[in-house]
């Protein structure tokens, strides 16, 4: 077995300490992935504090991952020792099933792996994340990362990238078409960066008057702040999309009434309580809500090699692993532009 | 001006009672039309008692019209004295914003007209439904209608309908899908017909088993009891397409975890309440929830000459205006199979 350092929770109210574990031994379509830099999601936080109540413990968690192949199993044709290749949410899927088929293996029927606080195709063996010094993957699960000078702004592409590209593209958000993001964080400033890219016309919506400057600089060409309802009240009607970010509980009516004809608007945070929707918020409009869970690993690769051409990655703030505890907190007041990277170096 | 007959409420909590009132004389592009039956909708109910906190008294309510044009203006080309014509729910619209010139004109974002509880282009004058002897419409809002035998059983089309026809026809619902249509009411009945047309695998949700036989009759192929909650969790991610059309507050998350990658729930009914959605049920599977509201002119036309084609239209139960009021308690408790009909000539 393959001794893994990394930092851990033993619980729910715990802080994170240094942890030793075991990854492993490659198997022939395995590779090992020396971890370079870790992304800091929001559900790092939901997960650590067992806030979806479907924790593990010790947790080590972590699905940014941006790494160097270290060694391939003797079956491995997709990466060469010394490549970069990246792990996202998850590592594993049962490969068969209609949605792995399908490309979508994060909503596997049988058993979708998580990268952490999951359990292996056995469905006992605990998954540690990336919150390490290395880990073993199926190389069908891992994703190819192009050399690239700043790698720890990659990182964060691995969930809050794919998170916001593939609703994006599958409501097929164009030129012409005005959007929303909602919230401007992790995941906000990426779903900012992909839109523009694809030619909307796009409002940040943000409780931050603090934000504006950065969302400009983003690209956004619009900036409303949402503590005051007044300031939605005269776009009624005006999107064709809204991606909604936020991942603390909101009122999603006043976004849904600013859809126009067939507007739809996808969450992809996950708050902790149901969101009380209007049927007249839906009906009028012929409006969609819509949910999206990251991707599937063929949509990943696509949105990396995106991502790569159009030079569009994540505006980090590396820090050291012992600055994880600070970090959630910061994460949780919105005082981080825009995603926590962790140099593993510094483990 | 045209003296006409109908029956109205004079408030949320008075009884029908005969009123007359004045229909405008024709302009030249107006169809008179003398209303032979009229179906009895869920929200008229709503309506008549204020439940939506929107009503205007006296109502005439009714919007599913159908009759035999009386009189035609002078600039008349669509009808001709003796055709027959149906009227849904709305009756004019501003013609020239977004929504109307791509057919939506139910949701005109200048002003819709609806036919009763509202009020025509001038925002002031009040409109009168279908229970009453006649109708004066602008010929663009009117519907053609083919000379049929049960002419009964067409003014359901009008609002119940178009209601599910156009959220099965918008999310493309066809062959190999499976479809659920949760409740079996008056709109639930012509969803299972329309989408068994469509060639989907229909399978109705209904809390009372005795529908069962009916359910099949109508062409569903499965029928499920949901009164108990242990019948749902076997068909997690099986569904395609789900139509909710019930109108009283339920909890929309048991029929979202029904819905397969991608798959999409439309409610078409107006609970007076909000629903607590959660976004696990959304995220999971990508899954879509979407309001539908009736249709506008174009897609009830097409609507109303497929349903000809395809010879399909309501279950009704035919009754004289005199028992309004039973049909509105029996059809609060789902004791009509499937619609209340009035016939007009009773009045």
């Amino acid at each position: 077995m393959l001794r893994t350092e990394g930092y851990a929770v033993t619980s729910a109210e715990s802080k994170f300490a240094p942890f030793a574990f075991e990854r492993r031994e490659l198997e022939p379509k395995d590779v090992l992935i020396e971890i370079m830099f870790c992304g800091v999601c929001h559900s790092d936080i939901h997960q650590a504090r067992n806030e979806w109540d479907n924790s593990s413990y010790p947790m080590v968690p972590g699905h940014e991952i941006v790494g160097r192949i270290k060694q391939t199993g003797a079956g491995v044709t997709k990466f060469k020792t010394g490549d970069f290749a990246g792990v996202g949410c998850f590592v594993d899927s049962c490969r068969t099933c209609d949605n792995c088929r399908q490309g979508a293996e994060q909503f596997c029927q049988v058993h979708a792996v998580m990268t952490y606080n999951g359990t292996e195709m056995d469905q006992q063996t605990p998954t540690f994340g990336g919150y390490s010094s290395q880990i073993v993957v199926a190389e069908a699960y891992a994703l190819k990362i192009r050399e690239q000078e700043n790698l720890a702004a990659v990182a964060p592409l691995l969930c809050a990238g794919i998170t916001t590209y593939s609703p994006l593209k599958r409501f097929n958000v164009r030129a012409g078409q005005k959007v929303g993001i909602v919230g401007l964080g992790g995941l906000g400033h990426m779903g900012v960066k992909l839109a523009v890219s694809m030619g909307a016309e796009v409002t940040v919506f943000s409780t931050s008057p603090s934000k504006e400057a950065d969302a400009r600089k983003l690209g956004a060409h619009n900036f409303v702040v949402t503590k005051n309802p007044e300031n939605l009240a005269p776009l009624a009607g005006a999107f064709n999309f809204i991606l909604d970010t936020v991942s603390a509980p909101h009122d999603l009516n006043p976004y849904l009434n600013l859809l126009a004809l067939n507007g739809a608007m996808v969450i992809v945070g996950i708050p902790t309580t149901p969101a009380e929707v209007a049927a007249f918020s839906l009906v009028t409009n012929n409006r969609i809500l819509a949910g999206s869970g990251i991707g599937g690993i063929p949509e990943t690769q696509e949105m990396l090699d995106y991502c790569f051409e159009n030079k569009i990655f994540s505006e980090v703030e590396i820090i050291p692993i012992q600055k994880i505890e600070e970090a959630f907190e910061r994460t949780l007041k919105a005082d981080v532009r825009y995603r926590f990277v962790i140099d593993m170096a510094s483990l």
